[in-house]
């Protein structure tokens, strides 16, 4: 498998070592409610409650410790990243964590929310216009300007193998579990994930779930060729808007047993589901994995596959920005079931 | 111990008995970035994760199963109340559990999501008007019609019994525990927990935490006399918003160490910090715990008394009634704290 694909399980090892003192081991809760209304056992992995907030620590806090030999001169002089989101986050407290100044290009019109967490974390923020092409120029300056050096969010394979230690936790928290639910983005969780599972129990099915409205993953499959997004998508699932790239691809062709797509109605709903249910305030891109297992194509599934563990990836919702929550509507098939 | 008060510890274990294989054992979560905030260590017991959503079906289910003797042909024949709220649904919960019709008397003018979650609890809602002879009228009606019972939401002494049971598992929970920080309302569960407390480890200090705009608890131990509140109070903590009555009030006189009040603003400051940096869905009442613990007041609390448990008492937050949510401005003296 090493060959084939740009990590290996040993990678995914490896990552856990580097990355398990600093990380929490996140828990795994359940629903007696969910496992009513969707008639299996549901198994929920908390990644909310990882540090900033979302799993990504693991992929930037693997990739970072793994330039950095044993003398500290050899640190890279800065990092640089443009997402002012999880990515963003992650890598600002990483690079605070080893000591390392990171700078963060915004659009001058984000939210000051994000601004304010990416101060928070110590990084420094540095603006650019809000076309693609200005957000690119300014971060090449950074890069040149600071030495600094840029961590792909989902691309760079020590980032893939560290979001690959999400499944060796859930291995060891779930041992019965059949099948994993990872909402795929640019796909860094979903390959990582795969890699461990089929490495360690080729059994379990590993299924991605992906917004309609951004379903490059669906189309790459359905293919049988990398297929990203023809056009950035609308979606309330922000933080799985990019397409699977050259890396992430060959293993989710070939490792990822299904891709579920659903309606962005269904992931509101299902967030909203959780949030009132089970009182854990994922963000809408959590709710993406629960929609999956919600939804009619789902029910496809056999029973056999009883043991479902969904991987609630992260929690930061911008509690002013929430206009949409309403009396949820329950999509079909569940009209009928008391929740 | 046992005649001054209305319970003793014995009752509490007793309750832990009846109650224990019924309801969920919740976890105790911590919170690096609050302990920072406050120089304390932590620990927030989380019942939002208790069935139905608060810490109330301990008491109720007590309550019920102490009324039921081995035969079921001794069940109460219906149980009865007017709150909507957590208790209400609490016993509509434990009702349908144990197979005795549940009544709820609620005005026309309650919210839907309240009548929802009455009704998917599988209790009948019947209505009065808005006043509180009509409810009251109507209650009393239903009673005779059903020869239901009603239980008391926290003078009842199996009630204020097994919400006692949360300190017992604090304190297995947290052995190193210096203090227990309690949102008190009708002092239910302050009082339970308090005889808990003194009993098992008294040297552990018992905090009430309670909305300034309905400071009965407080005023009570100011004035060393029962001093209900004089008019129903505005609140948006509305768990709390009930004056501590005739059987809890010795046992607050007594054993309960101190009582902070907070404002509103500071209930919705933390209410929301612990949305956004816990990712737990708390509802403002279990806030006010929070907020005693962020007090100014609460810094002249001995930096000895430094593993701090704070009850998150539920999370039934209405979602489409959050209108309140802002960009959090941070109440003296945390301004300059970086959260």
């Amino acid at each position: 498998m090493c060959a084939q694909y740009c990590i290996s399980f040993a990678d995914v090892e490896k990552a856990h070592n580097n990355i398990q003192d600093f990380i929490h081991l996140t828990p795994v809760l359940t629903s007696s409610i969910l496992n009513q209304v969707t008639g299996r056992n549901l198994f929920f992995k908390c990644e909310l409650f990882q540090k900033t907030g979302s799993f990504k620590i693991r992929g930037v806090l693997n990739a970072i410790r793994g330039l950095m030999p044993a003398t500290s001169e050899q640190k890279p002089k800065a990092v640089v990243t443009h997402s002012s989101g999880n990515h963003g986050q992650a890598l600002a407290y990483t690079a605070k964590l080893e000591g390392i100044p990171a700078y963060i290009v915004v659009p001058q019109t984000a939210p000051n929310c994000k601004k304010l967490a990416i101060q928070a974390y110590g990084a420094s923020i540095v603006y650019s216009e809000q076309s693609d092409e200005s957000r690119e120029n300014v971060t090449r300056r950074i890069m040149e300007e600071t030495e600094g050096i840029m961590i792909h969010p989902n691309q760079e394979p020590a980032v893939i193998a560290g979001q690959g230690t999400i499944a060796m936790e859930v291995l060891n928290q779930v041992p019965l579990v059949d099948a994993l639910v990872v909402p795929v983005g640019g796909g860094g969780m979903v390959a990582g994930i795969a890699i461990t599972v089929k490495a360690l129990r080729p059994s379990v099915k590993v299924y991605a779930a992906e917004p309609l409205n951004a379903d490059d993953c669906y189309q790459s499959k359905l293919k049988g060729e990398l297929t990203p997004n023809p056009y950035p998508p609308e979606t309330i699932a922000d933080g799985v808007k990019s397409s699977i790239g050259s890396n992430t691809w060959p293993i989710i062709r070939d490792l990822v047993d299904d891709v579920f797509t659903v309606t962005e109605d269904e992931i509101k709903y299902a967030t909203q589901l959780v949030w009132e249910r089970m009182k854990l305030l994922i963000e809408p891109t959590a709710g993406v994995g629960v929609a999956a297992v919600l939804s009619q194509h789902f029910q496809t599934v056999s029973p056999e596959v009883k043991n479902v563990c969904i991987v609630l990836s992260g929690g930061n919702v911008d509690l002013t920005s929430i206009t949409w929550v309403k009396q949820a509507e329950r999509p079909a098939p569940y009209q009928s079931v008391c929740v």
